[in-house]
């Protein structure tokens, strides 16, 4: 701990900043294996908060958690062509067990589509049983060349959601609720504006007919994927022979969705919200969202500091007290400011004496001193307050770096900007056009986000659509 | 699910009824591949419901979660001499990565003590940084010869515990603390009297000095180990170098304990539980607490149903309405008795023209014709009574099946009973001796249940406390 570097400017060496963003906030930290990471309690519980709003919205809706097992025959993975060629070359195998070399090798899940096809269909005999709509909260291994915590790491922890239905249409709307899901739990707790619309055919998920994603923009200009929901058609339902009795008697493959969201949000949390002094937290994602530091750790302030804490509790809020007598009140605010605590309270003699308190808001360092009474009664709407602010934010950060092009020239210069970020074109989703600009500029697709009608950038020929091109992570 | 088999009695073949009445309550499923299991929602209910209650107790604590890499490098298990020993011959091994052969083999976590002391050894400086309290909830993998759903599969979830401290005195209350929790957990909501002691210096974690656990008498007669608690002492902070400097200045090796639940338990609660009807589950831990059936799933009567479903929500029980129309009654009563919901509510005409509800019991089949009003003010009163009446039960069974035997010939006498359980007996911890009566009887002792003097059963020398005997699983 004695040996931690300083954090260099955010605006500087973005990826300096994040990595030790990470280690001096505590969030998470190297595992011994290549591209693995520890995520410890700071970090694991902004997860817990963001599983906890998910998993009621999952709930709401009818979805039941399930586990499925890690280890998957590799014979698995080859019976849907285009999953295979999307993940083989990421697997993990397991060859040995209890001392011995296995007749058929496993895998660990990268996903688990197809292990769950394979019991959807021993499950499903008849349409009463549709829909079944399962979920689970699982760690997957991918293997990655190049990593970097939370973004792109060889395990990460996510929610996959699995679903099979009698018609297309019905797989269609869960597809679609899935990610009405991630945008309000993004927009509502992470505090993050983002683009949302249907991947390119390059772009879409190896055996789906169609993904949604959101997509955030980061400050490096690149955009970062943050969730997707899949519209999986019956794809695996051939390859696994899922099928049930329809209405009129008849054998039918169920339609299937699936839909996730990782760890990897935390990253574009850190990275989008983050400023040269550290973290900063949306109230509704942080594990501490007030710390009451008494100047003094003793007495009368030390007292007062831990009542007012009472006092908060029961107000709902998560609140915490520096109490620590081996460490100098600078130090404290640095370590809070670090961590990206939302409010920070200051007790001094002068607070005591006059039943106030001075409060310091992250987001913007504004510094208030008003009454103790008032504080407490009005903390919720306070935190309210700088979600809200922190949403705003992102939104408009957003809105200002997402750029119009009408042709391909217009394009490339807007990619050579130094706050390059969003470009919204209007294009025809041709495969090959994708390869050629991505060889040019670093760029692809994002997402189709309207359906209007245009002149393609690229070709000038009739557009499919409204698109947001950009690097992404 | 129209091929499913009969439940046979339970008290017939014990372990056909158990793996039916996990197919037919749709608690778990075999999966692909050897020994792994699928825990389908009706399971997995009950292990949210268990993990609520331990989470919520770790947390008033001031445990903290985390998460670490599920893969291990090889090099790491090496390090501490008794926990490789324990646990070489049980691991699954990666090889292989992103289509190449690894440099160093990763095996798959069968525990975490190794990883966790790689970070702890670099977090830890000064006594400050001390205790450091962690869990995490995960899956681990230990590849097993026989198993069986719940009780031994070569995956399993769970919770382990990690923590270090800077003295024996810390470490030890910290264990002893782990072991109260799983007691108040075992007993009031999985409705289970266990055993409670040391283990024997041969039936200990390997790496550990001192194990605690909770042993619960299944059925069969044999023991289930449902959670240990260890006091690793400074084994595994040698071996890893976890090393702090104390008050004095002077550098230390911490003090360390580990700790696990798992979902083994619930095998143990559908062993000890279950009847020739299928499920009985405490209501604590049963995602359904009451079933509501209409004898005619529309109308009036599925109105009322419903209404009464939600007048028990808000007095906060888990309550189900079945108004499938393509069931009949008896299938439903059989299906939500198999599913172990302890009550079932049948609203027919009269009940609905009386304002009254029947309801039957599950724990004793006990049924009551009582006003509607009545039944949902008195709703927590009547879970509370099942709970507490279905923990008496398992305790009396319990004490019936612990018997005392003063030397080996009663010993013998007690284990070729067949009703045998328990054996309760006066030893003094000798290993070989252990080997000799597990040779003889296949019993081995479970736990030192008192510390009183005595004559060892096994060699009239003078005894090392009081001891629990039985075959286990």
């Amino acid at each position: 701990m004695n040996e931690k570097k300083l954090l260099p400017k955010k605006t500087g060496d973005l990826s300096d900043w994040y990595t030790t963003v990470i280690q001096l906030a505590e969030l998470a930290d190297y595992g011994p294996s290549k591209g693995s990471m520890i995520i410890r309690p700071y970090g694991y519980a902004i997860w817990e908060l963001a599983q906890a709003a998910l998993d009621e919205r999952f709930k709401a809706y009818g979805i039941q958690n399930a586990y499925f097992p890690l280890l998957i025959p590799m014979s698995f993975i080859q019976k849907e062509k285009s999953h295979v060629e999307g993940f083989a070359p990421e697997l993990a195998v397991v060859t040995h067990g209890g001392g011995e070399k296995l007749e058929e090798a496993l895998f660990v899940r990268p996903t688990s589509e197809t292990v769950i096809n394979d019991s959807f269909s021993k499950w499903v005999q008849s349409w009463r049983d549709l829909p079944m709509q399962l979920n689970q909260w699982c760690s997957v291994v991918r293997w990655e060349k190049r990593t970097m915590p939370f973004l792109r790491t060889s395990e990460f922890l996510w929610q996959e959601g699995h679903t099979i239905h009698a018609t297309h249409q019905e797989a269609q709307a869960t597809q679609k609720w899935a990610m009405d899901t991630y945008q309000d739990v993004y927009e509502n707790f992470y505090a993050l504006y983002g683009m949302r619309g249907n991947k390119s055919a390059s772009e879409r998920f190896a055996g789906a007919d169609d993904t949604l994603t959101m997509e955030h923009l980061m400050p490096s200009g690149k955009a970062l994927q943050s969730s997707t929901s899949h519209d999986l058609g019956q794809n695996f339902a051939k390859a696994f022979e899922t099928k049930f009795q329809n209405k009129d008697g008849e054998e039918s493959y169920v339609w299937q969705t699936s839909w996730g969201l990782s760890t990897r949000s935390i990253g574009g949390l850190i990275l989008a919200h983050g400023d040269d002094n550290g973290l900063r937290l949306p109230p509704k994602l942080a594990p501490v969202q007030v710390i009451i530091i008494p100047v003094v750790p003793e007495g009368e302030l030390k007292d007062y500091a831990h009542t007012l804490a009472q006092e908060l509790r029961t107000k709902g809020a998560r609140v915490q007290v520096d109490d620590r007598d081996d460490e100098r009140m600078g130090f404290k605010i640095n370590k809070w400011e670090v961590k990206g605590v939302p409010l920070r309270i200051e007790i001094g003699k002068r607070e005591v004496e006059g039943g106030q308190v001075t409060v310091v808001r992250r987001w913007d360092g504004q510094k208030d001193s008003i009454s103790r009474d008032e504080f407490v009664q009005g903390i919720q709407a306070r935190l309210d307050d700088i979600q809200h602010m922190m949403f705003e934010g992102s939104k408009k950060l957003t809105q200002e770096r997402t750029r119009k092009a009408a042709n391909y020239d217009e394009f490339k210069q807007l990619m050579a900007q130094s706050d390059k970020g969003f470009i919204e074109v209007c294009w025809n989703d041709d495969p090959e056009v994708e390869a050629k600009i991505k060889l040019d500029t670093k760029a692809t697709s994002r997402c189709r986000i309207g359906d209007g009608e245009g002149i393609d950038f690229y070709t000038g020929k009739p557009a499919k659509g409204t698109w947001i091109f950009a690097r992404s992570y």
